[in-house]
């Protein structure tokens, strides 16, 4: 019986949930891939550090131990960030190692780089833990939609939003409370800035997108927004709208370019991803074949992570017994531009304290109608003596052109505050 | 450039989405996979029907003439049903090719010895398109999810039923109506038997349990029972419990056998699966790492369901590129039984015309006390001078003391009529 030596690159969450898996099922995968399963070497920052139930004479601090180690065929890569994981990664592949990763950052920034490299050396690069983490989202897309031109990519990717999202919607609370909430429960990090500025979010968007479309989409080509300025005044009115506020991971495929951006989005009720709850992701796409389609799961966490990257670790091992490696690697065959952001059309919901006299609202639609932006309905709520909160949702509008309108209504003197802007799918 | 060529065993609803998406695609493919594609031949029954767009220089009535020629590597059967099929595929993997198949029926039955036989010639034999059309459900649990140990599949698998039941719950129509409505949109056939029977969600069933625990499971394993008997009164108290009425395949691998069946279920409205609405199917799934997961899209369909045997086609393609056929075959590698269905736990909604006086209930009571049958909740409604209609709600009790109980009860003068049994999730 052969044995797949594997190298694993960090022990922190999803480092110690892969070790864990791995051990737990060495039983069975014999029987699934013909082979066992080993973890000959672990990088770690500080071998001293006690570790419950980690093999202590596997451990080392020198990566080059473990890129270097001939019987070490597979290294997974769960350090995180760009360097020194690119480094790492990019010498695995050089010297022949397939390589499974969780890295999001990386893969959005240098993934072309990591692929290309992984084809040159006819080895395996797979990455399905970066994006949704347990749920299977990047095999699907490669390998079960791959007779589809997919135009349409929604994510729900970040489950410390969704959390706090959920809160305000259900339990009625406040963005602060509901993330201090997050905090405690360890959904939301000490700073968490990453997550609650769709930061987090817009790295998988580069990703999805780029295997979505099979061209490259980059981090920095995503516009992000968070949802650090919604209100339990805005999910009020979106529960009056029959709806939800959601932080979505958005990509489209346009006939004129892919669009790609992270922002809060009032979605219908009876849309999938309003169902979506607590931490839990989901991936909704719409392909030219397979119509509508959503996968749901666990986002993040030691077990369901590992369940991604102990996948890709068995498929290598089966690549390497069929002597396939590199069977599937980069699937951008083409080059589409991405859009200017101000160029993309969305519906926005708009609410704002105005001076209530008449007139107002005439100046106001003044405004929008200089901007080309077309409004869809107007509500007047709590008119009190001197002010009126006013609500607009406006027809499918460039956000170029709201913008501009945002702008020019921030320099009049009859309104006092825009107190939202939020997008309506 | 490389060319693959295939043959089409059926030119129906779906191998005229087959025949569509191959060469709707055939420009992409070089890119995808490296090799163009072609459909070489194409069984069908009446070589002198008029088939819109297609070639026909490609059609034949003789399948030998496809199997035997040498210069098709990949089969594709969307013929359905047992034989036929299952001669022709047998003949194609001994001939040495790769096949691709979308037909339920046979590999809820001899799904076996299909694998086998593609096994022992080291090719192909995938079946993405035979669960739940066009949604990736067993390449994800094959390898995305080959980690976990799966403990829970629960589908809703069966369109034309989920269609139903979704109008009875959001229309208030009665079955027979909302089954009419759904044969005049074609979502329903003439002879409805197969969906609203349940036994097409129980091939389905037979099929996921049988990937998902890694144990051979068949058709004839699955407890089945269709919708037939719901009523708009019985969609009334689901609603009235926070539920919605939905036909789940359920499998459970438990620690002493396979549970598998398809029956009605109450299912709280907070649960994924109840948002599946219209003709969509969906499949939960809950693993010891990935914990909770769900596949959701649509399950039938023309080009949802070319969509998965399309996709499957590539990734032949792309083992025949890799050379590595047979990469991905059998995953059954246990025996687990499979439980009598008698012995199975459910909890029960029970709704009952009872006479009006005082003792009935005792009596009810004192029948379910005999059979280990635990109640939850009872309550009295609609009470006339006569009769009043009870509701009782059990614990989970295992189905043989339920039979049995229901069997005692239906000797009872004092119960006119037991209107309703539905298990609850």
């Amino acid at each position: 019986m052969e044995k797949i030596k594997i190298g694993l690159l960090g022990l922190g969450t999803v480092g110690t949930g892969v070790y864990k898996l791995i051990q737990m099922r060495s039983d069975i995968m014999e029987k699934t891939i013909g082979a066992q399963m080993e973890i000959k070497k672990i990088l770690v920052h500080n071998r001293n550090k006690k570790r419950e139930g980690v093999d202590e004479s596997l451990l080392t601090d020198n990566w080059k131990e473990i890129v270097e180690d001939d019987e070490i065929q597979i290294i997974v890569e769960v350090i995180g960030g760009i360097e020194p994981a690119r480094t790492m990664i990019l010498e695995a592949l050089r010297a022949g190692k397939n390589v499974v990763s969780a890295n999001k950052d990386l893969i959005a920034e240098e993934g072309r780089e990591l692929l290309d490299t992984a084809a040159e050396h006819g080895k395996d690069f797979l990455f399905e833990a970066a994006v949704a983490g347990g749920i299977p989202i990047i095999r699907p897309l490669k390998q079960c939609l791959a007779a589809n031109e997919i135009s349409d990519i929604l994510g729900i990717v970040n489950g410390t939003t969704n959390y706090i999202l959920t809160k305000m919607t259900e339990d009625g609370m406040e963005f602060a409370d509901a993330l201090r909430q997050a905090q405690e429960l360890g959904y939301a990090e000490a700073d968490p800035t990453a997550d609650v500025e769709g930061l987090d979010a817009g790295r998988k968007a580069a990703i999805m997108a780029s295997i979505g479309f099979h061209s490259r989409v980059v981090f920095s080509d995503v516009y992000t927004e968070g949802i650090t300025k919604i209100t339990a005044a805005d999910i009020a009115y979106a529960k009056e709208f029959d709806s939800v506020i959601k932080l979505l991971a958005v990509a489209r495929n346009t006939g004129d370019g892919i669009e790609v951006g992270v922002y809060p989005m009032m979605l219908p009720k009876d849309h999938p991803l309003s169902s979506v709850r607590e931490s839990f992701n989901a991936v909704f796409i719409h392909g030219d074949a397979v119509d509508d389609a959503m996968f749901y799961g666990r986002g993040a966490g030691e077990m369901p992570t590992a369940s991604a990257v102990v996948g890709d670790v068995i498929d290598v091992a089966r690549d390497l017994a069929y002597n396939c490696t590199g069977r599937i690697s980069c699937t951008c065959y083409r080059q589409i531009p991405v859009k200017d952001f101000g160029e993309v059309e969305n519906k926005f919901f708009l609410r704002m304290q105005v001076e209530n006299r008449p007139g107002v609202l005439a100046k106001i639609a003044q405004v929008f109608g200089e901007h080309m932006v077309s409004i869809a309905r107007v509500v007047q709520k709590n008119a009190e003596t001197d002010s009126a909160e006013l609500v607009v949702v406006t027809d499918r509008v460039k956000e170029k052109h709201m913008k501009d309108a945002l702008d020019k209504l921030g320099e009049m003197n009859s309104i006092f505050e825009v107190s939202s802007v939020i997008r309506e799918y």
